[in-house]
């Protein structure tokens, strides 16, 4: 018997309403004859009001407990959707982490899943209920309640779907997909029909905020088919797949667009090893998210280190650096800040030439100044001015033909290479 | 060492200045050398709005899943406790009631304890730790939620301290403790040092709303004395405890009065066995609770039987005994509504005579009519019109000298039956 596992994320089960529409949903599936299971978020702004409350009580809540709190906000919302679900006349039961089993490290606030025990799952489905299952939680060997971190719910979603194999992996946002832009800024983006775990993972962090990356690579390593969609539609979504040969015919899959970022150089420092190791060392301790890095070694043997970093940590950066200087006494730092990264993301990069050219003109031709360049195997990003973020992600968009050309890749085997953009 | 649990109710941990005040108690006895273990129930109005939210997506929320969302209230308490006292600089570890097998039949919302397993509160109060556990739930042994009914907190706070051998047991709530009467109707009511069991047993049932009937059992089967006592100050409070010889020498302990009664008389109905089994079979099975029943047989040989029901469930009951119609075909059924209770307890009755006597003349120096008497070995109670109900407490309050007498048992050994109040 065909499988589903549906996610639906806290916007799509904010209230009464919402939770008996999501309800409905798993009803039409099952009504079908498939076995359902849901992975639900905790209720729209719960986790937010959670936070507040620990956050009175204690300056610097202890993460046990903190996690102790949290998977409380996802076990409202089984028992809920399990209440809506009989309500409508189909059997149900909801199942927290620890009831099924779904055993993680001990690292408090983002725990890593260890093992997941589908057999009372199996049996309640063999039963024919809809079986609901708190996302984002887990629970150590212990019997401590831990939490996934961000995007801890989809990595959930990802779990259970591997270890039912099911066919179906459904994951119910309130947009209909991944586009090849965001359609806010570039009114032309339109929606993907499918793209790769690769590709969904440049985007991903290159700020498209659909699936987060831990997701991505769970389904990726469990070879996990996930289908975004929209939870108040019945459109055909995105569906996040392994790569295949004929996706390399299309050069771009999407461009992002990262905004509000800062960077910080750090200038004469000694050109020895040991030192870029040191400075990021100290950074990471601080808990502060690097974007790019630049090294660039100048004719006086000292070396110049820049990096970018989200603008909110910009402060807690420049302190850490100033630190610096007690290892480095003739350090000089310096900032800007009003930073944008616009990024193109495509397998079809592997095999086309002329992408960065094409890309780069796009930019010169509308006098957008490229601050810097770094790239990876599949995605090419520019550092430019915050202002011109906007501009730059449509006039991307438009030279890589992403509102007009072809969504989904033409089957041409073994013939890819012929079409390679040699311009 | 000695062992204090504490429980505090859900007005007592209401927010999050009350919950820092509820965890500064508790270091209080931590820094005297107690362990110290703390069971907590939901933050004030947190059971309602679950309950609201139940009705919103379902009419008739499952009770399996009913439980999996109520026991969230207290897990959010425990775990905002442990991080307030971890803040405070008090090592804390917060338990659900299944981290602690808190084992309980599988009789939802309305659960039995089976058993409780002392050894992980025992290992962490002995590392120091304040320990603190979701009062109101349990889990089977299938690890199914269960929640233990009305006053259920206090039955989890009898439990643990039982199961910790504990040498205080104090229940924290917003009043001082057990009063003779109830000090908003009688201004001249005081707070009672003690109370046996059975005296507390009939005062709850009559209307005393200070400890549920099921925690009392509770207490009074495994000999653990509660001390009720004052969140807000540091007064003694009442102990509740086993009943000693010298509790006899106090005639009457306190006073109770049911408001919102109802009375519903059934007559005609035939004088053969079975007949009364029949009826409080079909009004039990309509989960409507009886207060007090009354059955005379007239001369013709027919029975009449009247019964005392809480007003609000008279439309039920009146409904219920409709059906009845079916079996006994003369049936005629009258109710008579606003009617109250007043009632006078005290184990003292069991040896001092004439206690019936000066109720029942207080009443009728007022003018006050009984319209009926119902007695057990120590308390005597009377329905009368429910507009006289707070004057009528105010008299027998007085009659019995419990503003003004003394409020602890002078020790005359052996000597009590000598001071029986003949009159």
């Amino acid at each position: 018997m065909s499988i589903v596992v549906m996610k639906f994320g806290g916007s799509s089960v904010a209230d009464a309403d919402k939770i008996r529409a999501a309800a409905r949903r798993a009803i039409a599936a099952h009504e079908k004859g498939q076995q359902v299971a849901m992975v639900v978020s905790a209720m729209g702004d719960t986790t937010d009001d959670l936070e507040k409350l620990a956050y009175q009580v204690a300056a610097n809540p202890d993460k046990r407990e903190w996690d102790q709190l949290m998977v409380t906000g996802e076990q409202v919302t089984i028992s809920l959707m399990a209440m809506a679900l009989r309500d409508l006349g189909v059997p149900a039961i909801s199942f927290t982490a620890d009831q099924i089993g779904m055993v993680t490290d001990g690292v408090h606030t983002k725990a890593r899943l260890l093992r997941i025990n589908a057999r009372r799952i199996r049996r309640e489905l063999d039963e024919g209920k809809i079986v609901i299952i708190a996302g984002f939680q887990g629970v150590t060997a212990n019997g401590d309640m831990t939490t996934l971190g961000r995007g801890g719910s989809n990595v959930t979603l990802v779990a259970i779907a591997a270890a039912l194999k099911a066919q179906q992996c459904e994951n119910y946002t309130d947009v209909d997909g991944v586009y090849t832009a965001d359609p806010r800024i570039v009114p032309t983006a339109r929606k993907l029909a499918s793209i790769s775990y690769d590709e969904m993972l440049e985007l991903a962090s290159l700020g498209a905020n659909v699936l987060h990356n831990r997701a991505v690579e769970f389904a990726k390593k469990y070879r996990v088919p996930i289908h975004v969609r929209n939870s108040q539609n019945e459109n055909q979504g995105t569906l996040i797949v392994a790569e295949t040969a004929a996706m390399e015919n299309i050069v771009v899959r999407g461009a992002a667009l990262k905004d509000k970022l800062a960077r910080i150089t750090l200038r004469h420092l000694p050109d020895r090893p040991g030192v870029v190791a040191r400075i990021f060392h100290v950074i990471a301790e601080a808990d502060i998210v690097v974007d790019d890095i630049l090294q660039t070694v100048n004719p006086a043997g000292r070396a110049t280190v820049s990096f970018t970093i989200d603008l909110r940590e910009l402060n807690d950066a420049l302190t850490v650096c100033e630190r610096l200087k007690n290892d480095f006494t003739d350090l000089e730092i310096s900032h800007v800040t009003d930073l944008a990264k616009v990024s193109v993301v495509g397998v079809g990069m592997r095999v086309h030439t002329g992408v960065a050219e094409r890309m780069f003109k796009a930019l010169a031709d509308a006098k957008i100044n490229i601050e810097n360049i770094t790239t990876s195997e599949i995605k090419i990003s520019c550092i430019i001015d915050r202002e011109q973020g906007p501009e730059a992600l449509r006039l991307v968009h438009d030279a890589f033909d992403l509102g007009t050309g072809p969504l989904k890749e033409t089957r041409k085997r073994g013939k890819k290479r012929a079409g390679r953009a040699s311009k």
